[in-house]
């Protein structure tokens, strides 16, 4: 049995995991999760999460093949946050191809343009 | 004029802000804004959320004294996520005294903590 229980009602049956690389610690992206999506990314070892726009369960990666390879989990001390260290297949985290979600800076009220494209989504989606 | 329009709508007016050490990558936390929160912490250039438990606003560090000065701000790819770099001023940014909020990593099941203690939360905030 776990010695801990994650709070899913505070956030009204979701919470947010934020996924960062192992080795770089770069935040790739933030999403969230269910009971059933968690029960999911410790049986597969993969990251799998809530789609809230899909409304279904969204093992990351299937389509694009990029998946989440678990490397480490860490708690919150409120029991409604997960933070994911994970090896990235294919380097990109990002559906728009970029490496991490967080590839736009604000700088005066502008974004800027800071991240890496890995992949054409064209390519990978299709049109 | 902004070349960006951050999507509180999603998330019932709430988007998660993750906050990261702007030196060492660690991951401190992650809390929510709202528009004036967000409003707030491009004022002030320290980080602002709401509670969702006191359901005000919540300057970090109002009461331990332990704010984080933004240094750098990121927008994700749907516009609704927030990843703030910060100087955390004390050291800690979890209330019970841990450097980071994800002081636990789940092993095998069970919690382990592995996270730094830096104060004694009943010195800061009393008994």
């Amino acid at each position: 049995m776990s010695d801990f229980a994650i709070d899913f009602a505070k956030g009204q049956g979701l919470i947010p995991a934020i996924v960062q690389d192992w080795k770089t610690g770069e935040v790739l992206m933030v999403a969230y999760m269910n009971a059933a999506s968690w029960a999911k990314t410790l049986e597969t070892g993969k990251a799998c999460f809530w789609s809230r726009s899909r409304k279904k369960l969204w093992l990351k990666g299937e389509t694009s093949g990029h998946v989440q390879i678990i490397k480490e989990i860490y708690l919150d001390c409120d029991q409604d946050a997960l933070l994911l260290k994970v090896e990235q297949v294919g380097g990109a985290a990002c559906h728009t191809g970029y490496r991490s979600c967080f590839y736009r800076q604000i700088v005066n009220g502008q974004t800027q343009v800071i991240g890496k494209r890995i992949f054409d989504p064209k390519e990978v989606y299709g049109e």
